[in-house]
């Protein structure tokens, strides 16, 4: 399983920069991601001529936006020369994650020196009906979205059927929003800055039973960057370069009722299993993570798959607080999905600016004790791409 | 320009695979890329677990089908491992030679040893007004799309500037598509096997003028398929490998009115430029060539920027017969997008399939006499992407 995938010399983030996600209907696609990118360089103390390949990750812009061909219509307004390959990279809401993993092995082997990655989505211009039907397409339209299918709804089977298993309860659901919305206050760059009760949790609309409104992310609009670099470069970009220690990138059927377990994704498991081969750590090593928490339920199962608790233990072991930024192992300090925002082809980026923000000693009101080891899992539809990227301080 | 990248090891496609490109009603966009990966997987005598990536080019799957997420869809119905990564590259009509691109490189650096490269298109679900649309979301919103520019009427401006400056005349564009309409009239996957007249070509229905109805490419469903393997395992898949020499892909402004010269393209120049300085030939030895002729003056000016003629004197050119089968310099021997068909994510690996047929003299009645070199153009956009790719006989 992956045994081809080999990659060479090592790699540094030296550059990392995000929008705030929320949703504003000032600022367009082009406009957020060249923000983003424009940071990220800055960071890197460098400009768009050191960039050698630009590696975009989007999900729906052209259904979102009708703008199409979105990488050499973002490279270009960067300022980045004509003469270097621009290319959009789609798996769903793992898109960004998977720009990043190609473009790490790219650098690993030594075909580029220095690339940027970013990833970008603008949602907020459709109306909530449109986007969720957007949102379906990274469904399996032959079988799920023919019957009505949505993902609140295939989460919401993961969700009760991860209940009936290994016991796990409504509020233990809860409690993952709870965390990550307490994280999420501490946030200026999160779109939900609002701490709230385990009862105001556990008492919110339904959306797809047992998933209510708190259970569920958000739609938004957002764009990230890092910088990428041959590790031995490293220093003459940044004095905090974060190095890229493991990656992993798997897929799986996109219908879920092609899988024989909905509450375990084999995908995630492959991708983790190669990143953690490739940076020589195992889970227990880890000392916090960026979970991709679409819904409650899949920052549960993504712990659990990736070892940090027992099978059907990731409910148990959130209601207990042990994701919480004291607790043993501290998932989503920045707020995750839920609460930061997910602006779906940006959150792969994201995620890793955000595990980069916190080995660099950066996060402020949010910075974990424990911070030389981090996670970051993107996940795309119900289970069928992830992406594990484990990151360290040089 | 590009000098950022490397490539390593020798890199062969050793299994092509195409599906007839047509209007086919019965067979959806994964069908269609079923077949093509599964013919590609047979012609390298193996199967689908010595895959080690799956790398797919498509434009606008999820507008024309709502199927998004594309790629771990169509890689586990050809019976792929889930462990391995599947990722959709977009770069409008080049994103499956982007898509090999990206693939080449990753093999030549020793990432991988054997990958899947295929291109889909699922086309003619939407009406024409609907598919140009679409297309057009390859262009500018901001400025082109805004005021009702589609690809169409952006290369009829781009003929009429090559007319005033060169003298290029509305006969030497329709003498693109007589040649290219001869050669796919003896190609059985074409989707128009019917030869036409000078008479016909000019007097044909105008479009976007001086472009009229044989100017333009066609709306089509299809796909193609490449198995690429580190060349010194090639005889484990195929007697018949054929070497790829030299790749390049390069970006541009997407909008038209952004460039200093309409009639040149920037982005195609670099991508030449690295594809020769890898392959370590220049544009003398280039025995045939497929060329992306969505429109045909988009033909003319390839032929100009790869250098096989001198600039202005492509239409020349071709009206004299030099582009023909039997001329100096053979141009679509496969009848083109013009006469082919133009599935626009399938047609950059289908023209890798056309170019390895050539230099497998498997050809038929469509069989160059020359066939050691060819080299493949995939244009995205009015170019804003650009791919190079240059094949050798091993």
């Amino acid at each position: 399983m992956g045994s081809g995938r080999r990659a060479g010399r090592d790699v540094a983030v030296v550059g990392a920069g995000k929008t705030p996600f929320g949703a504003f209907a000032d600022k367009d696609l082009r406009t957020l991601a060249v923000t983003a990118g424009t940071k990220a360089l800055e960071n890197a103390r460098t400009g768009p001529d050191a960039i050698e390949a630009f590696y975009l990750g989007n999900f729906a812009g052209p259904q979102f936006t009708s703008q199409n061909h979105l990488a050499p219509w973002i490279s270009t307004a960067l300022g980045m020369s004509g003469g270097i390959p621009s290319t959009r990279f789609e798996d769903a809401c793992a898109s960004s994650g998977s720009a990043f993993f190609h473009a790490f092995m790219a650098v690993s082997a030594g075909i580029y020196d220095v690339v940027m990655v970013a990833g970008v989505e603008k949602m907020t211009c459709q109306s909530t009906a449109r986007v969720t039907e957007i949102l379906a397409g990274a469904g399996d339209s032959d079988t799920e979205v023919r019957v009505g299918s949505t993902f609140p709804s295939l989460f919401a089977m993961i969700a009760r059927r991860h209940m009936h298993d290994f016991g796990t309860k409504r509020e233990h659901l809860s409690a993952v929003a709870v965390k990550n919305h307490e994280n999420g206050a501490l946030n200026p760059d999160a779109q939900m800055r609002k701490a709230i009760t385990l009862e105001q949790a556990m008492n919110a609309r339904p959306i797809a039973e047992p998933l209510n409104l708190y259970d569920c992310s958000l739609i938004s609009d957002g764009a990230a960057a890092v910088i990428l670099c041959a590790a031995d470069r490293a220093h003459e970009f940044s004095d905090k370069p974060v190095k890229v220690l493991g990656v992993g990138q798997a897929s799986d059927f996109v219908a879920l009722d092609r899988k024989a377990d909905i509450t375990t994704f084999p995908a995630l498991r492959a991708a983790a299993h190669q990143a953690y081969a490739m940076a020589g750590v195992g889970a227990k090593q880890i000392e916090f993570a960026e979970l991709h928490d679409c819904f409650t339920i899949a920052e549960i199962v993504a712990m659990e798959d990736l070892g940090f608790v027992e099978r059907g233990r990731g409910g148990f072991f959130t209601f207990e607080g042990g994701t919480r930024r004291g607790g043993a192992m501290p998932i989503n300090a920045s707020g995750g999905l839920k609460s930061k925002g997910h602006p779906v082809g940006a959150t792969g980026v994201a995620q890793i600016c955000d595990v980069v923000q916190q080995l660099r000693g950066e996060a402020g009101e949010r910075q974990l004790k424990r911070h030389s080891l981090g996670l970051a899992q993107n996940l795309g539809g119900s289970g069928a791409t992830c992406v594990v990227t484990i990151l360290g301080r040089d």
